[in-house]
């Protein structure tokens, strides 16, 4: 069997765009002379919807497009993601599915059965779960049609399971010869290997073919990296999709491959290509095509100047140095470098004048109280100021440069430099900031070096350095990684760095900064947990562990 | 059997202090000679605690909690609603469950069969589904305990049922001879009556006496109202507990009552305690004691302050004019009146400067661009800088006054008036703000009725009304309701409401504000849809109707 796999990058809630790219794609395969083409997770909507699934017009809309390219299809088969619906006397009957059309007309439908309910993910919110899974059988063949997690809950991969019902499992044990799975997976550091590991664990036991087809593109937070797999009835993975980009290539179940062997590029490299993609789609899916950004001096927004220098070009990325009093020489030297290593335009706009104006204003109301961290935010929020302004009169997309480290503690300003639409490295840490900078450079100095080698700091008082504020970047980053990746306690933090007065205090002031992150633009996701939609404390509470 | 219902408002997170209130209360009740004492859902941990749920410690702590409960009892019944856990084979093993304890042990529990995973609630997220129901039998009775949503699937109240099961039902037809349900409902209008019809309807139908007892107390931005109650075995509502604060009160199964006849209160009313409860509650819970307010002379402010005063005590509200050269002469003297009239200290600390020094700044940069929304947006800015340098430099919380109209159309200023920590009448329309500023001046005048009187202006450039930019409020807010809590869509509202252009326009605006949105404070829930967290709508999409 030939199978056409087009990893397309949809828009959500586009469904006239998205479902105009189906069908070009699909005629396009026809040609090819494939036996089946697929596209993957609500190809038609774009993933993830949310909430628009509860309007009836949008679902209505996405009903008209699934009857209109049905009507499109020849004999070749048309698979793709897409949300149907149908009257049942209890619960919605809304459901996200793979649709299989053919001869002009919706031949079989196969409902997602694992509603995946974690992290990022809300499925059950809106979708009910198939009641059952059915083979199809196509040009000879029996089609074990699944979507996404219906395809992650393997008995010999995971040592504990999520799900009592293993749906591709009651497929394959029903007669498949064939295995599709139409898939939107976010990317997180070394999740490619893992869906490699686990989709080759399933197809080596099984002896069968699996074309297994991802959709690509970021949608606001989320960075769907591509790399759409196909295993021969080896369990070799003999396909790879591009990742990062759109993709289409054909897969023969009957043909001899090359395995393939590298799965993962190197962490900096493919956080790069992710964040690239986060800021490319971001702007170009809300229409924007410049962005601006804060350039302190520090590394943090030298890191997001160059990434968003590699996803929009220099000619549509402006920065603006913004020094204040306590500002040091080599800030705004160090800032213009980077600007003109990248050829990029920037302005020099100081805050000094605009920040004794305001304490002008409150000298009657603060009297004598000395300076604290009341003068260091309203720095920090008069540069926003500026910034937003130059967003708005010249429709700039303004990015933050926050890192999560930062982001943890609190260590940042809101409406200060909090302010922006996308927070661009808010899921990468201070430390791994360095090893991106550090991969930057390993050619030729692109961010200059001066700028790497710096000690840290806000800038917004006399010598302050943040490790005045903050336990070291090196102890501070694998307290955080500890507890906010691998969910681990203060006793197993303390067993492994010691210093449990420190490890205590950074654990409080997490669980207290979530007021901070509330307000915050969305983070791009580049870890299996970023601050932002999959991760969801109360605000007011008062946990203390004991 | 009599059953005391202890209607508390715990603190989420805090295990230590909830459960004391639990074992000060259940002494109390030993006392009264009760048969059973009964308290909320969660009311060891709070409700939501949400992620917290995910910790091994959090739920570590609360199983100790239960364990240390259960041994401080004797043979009078305590029932509390917590959290318990298991090792099963497949998924988490956690529950959320009904804990009977007497006799120094855990007698008995009953896990939550339905799981609400819709509007703000993410249940599925955490917990697993009782497979089963129970009967327990105490003091000669069987008892029927579910917990919250369990309930909430009549077949004869719903029209459309949301869950296949019907725990209740169950536990009816094995001869339930008492139902206890330990339930936190959040407040919206008219929520109060549902459940009294939904609860009424039940006990008519199968003439077993009920006791229902809620939670209390705001949580952010959800506000649990209180109003536990009891029905006798015909079905009569015959105690209805304190609403907006904690209770204790006791339900004799065998005694005659008079019927409960009123529910709820005005809109008007309630609508004031919630939000009162909410900004009282959000401090107290984070430490806060006192508040500033930028007012405006508008009528939004106003409002606030108000329920600031009533929430805190007027010698703990602190509110700042900021008159800029759009301010219009009556502003600064309205906004004194009501500070004058509410007993409250007040600055008066004009924009002009400071904004005039910014232009300075950008001259070079905007060359001669004309003004536009970046020059408004910017005073706005200063603004949000003023009040947050004042609630940074004194710890006042701040609290941020746009209204629903407001927030859904996205006629606000990201960093600018949108800053604060909580958005007080965020789920209130501006023609709501109205009726509850009348209504406060029923008996005498608080708001000066020039505040609620003139045109509505956001008073940032020459004459400004915001019926420049918005359609007329009563339109609006029609439009609003119908699309944000009645989820009509374009159709049947211009079928209503007619003026097709319009209302398509107003739609396209509040899809294309979330970006704004989801920067915003969290808003205090009143209504059955509010922005926030029970509201979840891609940032980045291209949904265009039809």
């Amino acid at each position: 069997m030939k199978i056409a796999l087009a990893q397309i990058n949809p828009i959500i809630g586009d469904i006239e765009g998205n479902s105009k790219k189906i069908i070009e794609i699909y005629h396009k395969a026809e040609k090819d002379d494939v036996d089946l083409v697929m596209f993957p997770e609500l190809a038609v909507c774009g993933y993830p919807p949310l909430d628009l699934i509860e309007k009836y017009e949008f679902r209505k809309a996405v009903a008209d497009v699934n009857k209109k390219l049905s009507r499109e299809t020849s004999s070749v088969g048309l698979l793709f993601g897409t949300i149907t619906e149908r009257y049942e006397s209890v619960g919605t009957g809304i459901y996200n599915s793979a649709m299989l059309c053919y001869d002009g007309r919706i031949q079989f439908i196969q409902n997602k059965m694992l509603l995946p309910n974690y992290d990022v993910f809300d499925e059950v919110r809106y979708f009910e779960p198939a009641k059952d899974v059915f083979l199809h059988e196509f040009r000879g063949e029996q089609l074990a049609i699944s979507v996404c997690e219906d395809i992650w809950n393997d008995d010999d991969y995971w040592k504990h399971r999520r799900y009592h019902r293993d749906p591709v499992r009651e497929l394959i044990g029903n007669g498949a010869t064939v295995l599709l799975n139409i898939s939107a997976s976010p990317y997180a550091h070394n999740r490619r290997q893992e869906r490699y590991d686990m989709l080759s664990t399933l197809t080596r036991k099984d002896r069968l073919p699996l074309a297994y087809v991802c959709t690509v593109g970021a949608q606001t937070d989320l960075i769907f990296d591509g790399g759409s797999m196909c295993f021969d009835r080896r369990g070799e993975l003999c396909l790879l999709g591009k990742t990062y980009e759109e993709d289409y290539f054909i897969f023969d179940t009957e043909a001899k491959y090359e395995p393939v062997r590298s799965i993962e590029k190197s962490f900096e490299q493919e956080v790069i290509s992710s964040l690239t993609l986060g800021v490319k789609d971001y702007a170009r899916k809300t229409g924007f095509t410049k962005a601006i950004i804060g350039l302190s001096g520090g590394i943090d927004s030298a890191l997001v100047t160059y990434i968003a220098v590699e996803a929009l070009g220099a000619e549509n990325v402006h920065v603006i140095m913004m020094p204040s009093q306590y500002s040091s020489e080599g800030s705004v030297k160090d800032a213009v470098k980077l600007a003109e290593k990248l050829g990029i335009t920037y302005d020099i706009l100081p805050i000094n004048e605009v920040f004794e104006k305001y304490l002008d204003v409150f000298k009657p109301v603060f009297k004598d109280k000395p300076p604290d961290v009341t003068e260091e935010n309203l720095q920090a929020r008069i540069r926003g100021n500026y910034l937003m302004a130059y967003s708005n009169k010249f429709s700039y997309l303004l990015l933050t440069t926050g890192n999560k480290s930062e982001m943890a503690v609190g260590y940042a300003t809101l409406y200060g430099d909090m302010s922006g639409a996308i927070a661009v490295i808010g899921d990468v840490y201070k430390t791994q900031v360095y090893k991106l900078a550090r991969y930057i450079n390993r050619e030729e100095e692109i961010i200059p070096w001066e700028i790497i080698h710096k000690a840290p700091s806000a800038e917004l008082r006399p010598g302050q350095k943040d490790e005045d504020s903050l336990p070291p970047y090196d102890f501070l980053d694998q307290i955080l990684e500890m507890y906010l990746e691998e969910y681990k306690e203060i006793e197993e933090i303390v067993d492994r760095l010691g210093n449990r007065e420190m490890v205590k205090k950074v654990l409080e002031t997490i669980d207290n900064s979530e007021f901070k992150r509330k307000q915050a633009a969305p983070v791009l996701r580049v870890s299996k947990k970023a601050f932002g939609y999959g991760r969801r404390f109360p605000i007011v509470q008062k946990w203390r562990r004991p």
